[in-house]
């Protein structure tokens, strides 16, 4: 039997175990010119949580009682299309599903002796092109300028961090626990780190670790974390809005200060986007992602958490926090 | 004797009379390499507001007991100045004095041929340039494209209205009176104007008349009407961030939704500026809107106060949005 993992409620609030059901499937059939496929790794996101409401957004909602999608491994078991062999890895946006059929379409061929497969998930996929894309082409980091970046030892923000000191920056993390601030200092090379939930006065925090203001905020999170840093930022700040992970369960609209006489004072710029609006920079952020990899300038931490049953408490644990790195499912 | 306006106390809130005050002053000497100026025009502006308070801003704050400073047009009526000679017309930012010496130096010379000498303050001034480049350089308009205009009656709103129009955009702007409504369609040529003030659902106001969302919103007043704009906006939408004259006034820190999550939704961008950020624009811009002037395409308005003494009753005037177009004290 087949298992996959269908939305069974719209979460309210964050999200339950009770929202998500694991059903069992006939074994899919595979027709000419089509492959059958195995799951070897899923991506849980947090953005994943927006996709589950039926709010208009860039993406259709799921929908109910249909298996969910998101970044997957997978390994070619049978073949029936002449692209693709048996023993392939590939990757795609697929459903959560132990074994799927595919047309072939979309299939990116992932080659396991450059990088583990898990990492075509994260440093050199998805994630990593969040990373990339948003702090190059919004950020516009200069060599001496301060980035702060919130959300700073999950999958995207330890990158930025990185990207940052090699682009030549000051860069300061903000994380939720001592054992991620030490992470952020020592593994990933930040130049201070804060850990929010032992910090009374984020504000006061920021200012000392970012003497000169800040330049560039990377802002994974939102909320009253990114208050405290909005109030610290200098003419002309980049803030880079990639993720707002404090308000995604939300159940009313989230309150807070209002941001106009703030940009019109730092003649400052907020811009929200998502990883495909960047889609002509792929090939350059592949490229340089992966030469930054092998000359060792680059790490990536992963959580990796085992068995497909696992996968929806692995997706609500993004929300306390429970990853370092990225978030991985093996099956 | 020779009158000069002086800030008395910090406002609380909207301004009072109060808060300023007319002194008498000596009639300033003029020593060689001067000029003596007398005022004939004053420009009061709402971003006025933010230099009375002793926040720290992109302009250091007004002194207390010190005449405040603006836009002004004087004419030359003494000269020391081998640059100037008496009958010159001539502009800066200068003190609210009826008469003050310059150097010359930062001086403007206008020539009343070309356009009347207020328009020097309005729309071939800050007032244009401001208008001109916020649009231009922030909200990028495309022909075929939608563009909101929040304050739309006042000096900058009207002007950017009329850019839009000829740069080939569907433009809607917001105003406080049916007078103005009707003003901004017959006058500025605007294809739809809404009245915020007999408007009970503004949201649905805009979406009615933006049928295609909003592109661009060029915004001059934030708070609520901001809100409702932000609620009609396009996938890649650019908020030209030019003024919150609805929130200059408050008394503690406005709260309003979090823009965060509309902003990744949307991949949208909000962004503030004071127009000497584009200071590298100004010969295009002049050059521009004179050539737009002159063959007939723009049109202005203004509301002219007389007497040095109604400087501060014209400037509170603003909150209420007693103008139309450009506030003018004509002394």
């Amino acid at each position: 039997m087949n298992k996959a993992i269908i939305l069974k409620n719209r979460p309210k609030g964050t999200p339950q175990l009770s929202d998500f059901k694991t059903i069992e499937k006939e074994m899919p059939k595979v027709q000419q010119g089509e492959v059958l496929l195995k799951t070897l790794f899923v991506s849980v996101d947090p953005y994943l949580r927006g996709r589950m409401s039926d709010a208009e957004s860039y993406v259709p909602p799921f929908e109910l009682d249909k298996p969910i999608s998101s970044g997957i491994v997978a390994e070619v078991v049978e073949s029936k299309n002449e692209n693709f062999k048996e023993g392939d890895f590939v990757s795609d946006r697929l459903d959560w599903k132990e074994f799927q059929v595919s047309t072939g379409e979309g299939l990116q061929k992932l080659d396991p002796s450059i990088q583990p497969l898990s990492a075509y998930l994260g440093i050199i996929g998805m994630t990593g092109m969040t990373a990339y894309t948003g702090l190059t082409q919004i950020g516009k980091p200069k060599a001496g300028e301060t980035i702060v970046v919130s959300g700073a030892a999950g999958a995207v923000g330890s990158v930025v961090g990185q990207i940052g000191k090699i682009l030549g920056c000051r860069v300061i993390g903000i994380a939720g626990s001592d054992e991620k601030v030490e992470m952020l200092k020592s593994k990933f090379g930040f130049d201070e780190a804060i850990n929010y939930n032992t910090t009374k006065d984020m504000n006061k925090a920021i200012a000392k670790a970012a003497p000169n203001g800040v330049d560039i905020y990377y802002d994974n999170v939102g909320g009253t974390i990114s208050d405290a840093v909005h109030r610290n930022i200098n003419q002309f700040a980049r803030v880079v809005v990639c993720g707002a992970i404090s308000l995604y369960n939300a159940t009313e609209l989230p309150m807070g200060p209002r941001v106009e006489g703030l940009l019109i004072k730092k003649s400052a710029l907020m811009q929200g986007f998502i990883v495909s609006d960047f889609s002509d920079k792929f090939a350059e952020g592949t490229q340089q992602l992966g030469q930054w990899l092998k000359e060792g300038k680059l790490q990536y931490e992963e959580t990796v958490v085992e068995g497909f049953e696992s996968i929806p408490q692995a997706f609500i644990d993004l929300f306390s926090g429970k990853n370092k790195g990225k978030m991985i499912v093996k099956i």
